[in-house]
């Protein structure tokens, strides 16, 4: 137990019929026995683990605060591992309040954020990699976003990491063993081929793990999708019309949109990061030059490409794809032929002859009088092209294990070069080392020589 | 069990780290069980009451919706009464929806609000005082209406109205037997003079209760305070200089404030109920008339009323005086000098000069410069003069109440007045069992007519 103290937090949301609080540590039973009269019930001490009790909770006055129904939790056997309670009160804030206070008075301190899973992860209830996935569980709000939070809570990654992290010791072992005994000319080691493909495999692992996090980001934090145009395309318009809100200016006047407003939808279970932009057009407004370069840089960042084409204005369209174009390079280019009620069958016909170069699919559409949605997000779904997520595949969602990953891949990378041109072992197993460290980092656990050596004894004792 | 149906809610409010969902009904174990996987503990059915089981939920196709505790009552020791469960997960929308969702597709129905508490009172677990005091204790925000609610759900309203029906059911008992038995000569019954003695007694009792609610009310709804003066004296600056926000429009032209704004502060404790109004003046302005005649109306519901004077105008004290006081009457007034910062000690002696002969607390402040503000706020405690509560008072605070205790005072005076003028006890009784049933309304009983005669042969029997 790393933890002597004992803290208190409320747990539950306020504002509901019920409200909870949650008490772990050593003394946890012991305090909130003190503040808690059983109601026909053993006192709190007495109770036997995994039991509830009805009674009231009383200030030192012995004034009652509240009916309630407290939980009794014991060690190891908890959320944290400690000897917990949870106490169920009526959700109001003032009762929670002052169940709080006479929890403090009565030796409790209230908890940090996260710190009943740091405890949790301290006392060895989760890895790292878990108790980032409870933050994510709790955030959840599509079915894939709770698919992968849920699958790494119960483990899944860490069983891939775990899986990873033995072959690595196995890799590592084999050229400590080359190493340590090289002179022994009786013992017969793996020829520096097998040590390539095992490093090949572990290589293929980490690569695939650290490219699921394009899917994973995609699908945790939304497609990035960037609407682009000239001014009084309708961007803002369309942004609202999918959003079915009003959450950017919309105004006859050109350059209106000069901020770069992000919100985020969900179409048909996949969620879209929509990148609302400034205007494209020559000007020598200042502010709005910036905005242009601003939506330039903003579409770096999109998998997605939405380009509006007033499509009753006179613009110059061959000088704005010659703008445009070479910024949608290696994106999934959508090309919207807005304010399509307001043409005539001929000058659709032209625009669409104007862009047979382009290979994008094109839509005409009417943002404001919401026509021709349906085929637009049916076209974002497509493009966007999001995996089914099982419960079963590990997929990497957050940008700290996707960092460690891309660490762990050019470790493992350079293994595959000193293996390759036949480097000493000393530097190969340097880079193996830091490739189990990143993993290690994942997980939240500390690399150590020990499990190298341990590993060897095990596995490869030569009888010594 | 009057309900056939189980049903099922979120009982935490949605955003906190554990969200709570409750199960009610004959089937609450059987429905939460078929969804539900035990991890190291026997089926749920199989599980003793007042145990928590730890385990996941999981879909109809087998996929993990989450790690859950749930625990069982079993009837009637639960809070409906009724067989229950509650689930407490990770408190994500997405997951609290999803086993919502489990929950109906396996028989549940979705509970109408307060349905919980309504089946308590149908079982019942507590009656309607109490059940009203359970809404009213969850929305409690300060000690005093903690205090007042928290009485009332553990029933001392309804002991208070218990003693009282078996007060009324002693006299109704007493004039029924009068009726009956009036020509057994050998029997001998309580005289005139002792049964007015009892109605007068009760009559007491339900007007102490009746009165209660004016500072019941205050307490919860806010001692109501209106702010009124010319226009432009400074009403709305002074509202946010306590409110310490900007709800109410303030600008330099005369009249602005036109709508009566209410809002609630707490200032030492007490909720004080704010009524801002639109300014008094002659006028031709038709809205400002309105608001005028609603500014007067709305004094009527103040207790506290708070005349502001722009010590720096050259208005006709006089007349205003004429125009405000007759409004007064029976108000708590203090006059309040705004602006006092921009006037001379002279000035200030004229003022308090001028208004020597009207009976009321004078202060002069500046709510521009927040001077003065915290002596007004003595002021406003020290004239709300609300009692300090304790737990063991009862204090009706509901409208619904108060309103059943009216008409009960009504009858019991119809009763006193009907012994004095020594009319028939049919009468009297009449009026009795009046008073009786509006009692009855308040718990949520019926007044039945056995209970008289029940009570006559339990206590009277005449050997018969």
């Amino acid at each position: 137990m790393i933890n002597q103290d004992t803290i208190c937090a409320i747990a539950s949301a306020q504002g509901g019929a019920i409200g909870v609080i949650r008490v772990s540590g050593p003394k946890a039973i012991e305090i909130t026995s003190r503040i808690f009269t059983p109601q026909g019930y053993l006192p709190l001490e007495e109770r036997k683990a995994h039991t509830l009790s009805f009674g009231t909770i009383r200030s030192t006055e012995g004034e009652i605060i509240d009916e309630v129904l407290v939980s009794i939790f014991r060690s190891p056997h908890s959320y944290t591992g400690e000897d917990s309670t949870e106490i169920s009160c009526h959700g109001s804030s003032y009762i929670l309040q002052q169940v709080l206070k006479l929890l403090i008075e009565n030796g409790c301190r209230l908890a940090n954020p996260g710190e009943y899973t740091q405890r949790a992860f301290l006392n060895g209830k989760m890895d790292l990699s878990q108790a980032e996935a409870v933050a994510d569980l709790i955030a959840s709000s599509s079915a894939a976003t709770h698919r992968m939070a849920m699958n790494q809570m119960r483990g899944g990654f860490s069983k891939e990491l775990s899986l990873l992290r033995d072959k690595l010791l196995h890799l590592t072992s084999l050229m400590e063993l080359e190493l340590d005994f090289s002179d022994h000319e009786e013992l017969e080691f793996a020829d520096r081929t097998e040590l390539t493909q095992i490093a090949d495999e572990i290589e293929r692992v980490i690569a695939r793990l650290a490219d699921s996090f394009n899917v994973g980001n995609a699908i945790k934090n939304g497609v990035p999708v960037a609407i682009i145009g000239e001014t009084n395309a309708g961007k803002s318009t369309l942004l609202n019309a999918l959003l079915n809100e009003e959450k950017a200016i919309v105004s006859d006047i050109h350059g209106t949109t000069r901020d770069v407003i992000e919100d985020t939808i969900n179409l048909r279970g996949i969620t879209f990061r929509f990148i609302d932009t400034a205007g494209i057009r020559q000007t020598t407004d200042v502010v709005e030059s910036i905005g242009i370069e601003r939506t330039f840089q903003k579409m770096g960042q999109a998998d997605i490409v939405l380009w509006m084409i007033d499509a009753d204005s006179e613009v110059d369209l061959e000088n704005l794809k010659d703008e445009i174009l070479p910024h949608c390079e290696g994106k999934n280019l959508i090309i919207l032929f807005n304010k399509s009620d307001k043409v005539s069958t001929e000058q659709c016909e032209a625009l669409s002859q104007a862009f047979t170069d382009v290979d994008a699919p094109k839509l005409f559409l009417s943002a404001k009088q919401r026509k021709g949605l349906e085929e637009l997000e049916t076209l974002l779904v497509e493009t966007a092209a999001l995996p089914e997520i099982s419960q079963n595949d590990v997929i990497v969602t957050n940008i700290r294990h996707y960092e460690a990953l891309v660490r762990a891949l050019e470790s493992i990378h350079r293994v595959q070069d000193g293996l390759q041109m036949n480097l000493s072992g000393d530097f190969v197993s340097q880079d193996l080392r830091e490739c189990l460290s990143h993993l290690a980092e994942i997980v939240g656990g500390a690399f150590d020589v020990e499990d190298v050596l341990g590993n060897i004894f095990k596995h490869f004792c030569v009888g010594k």
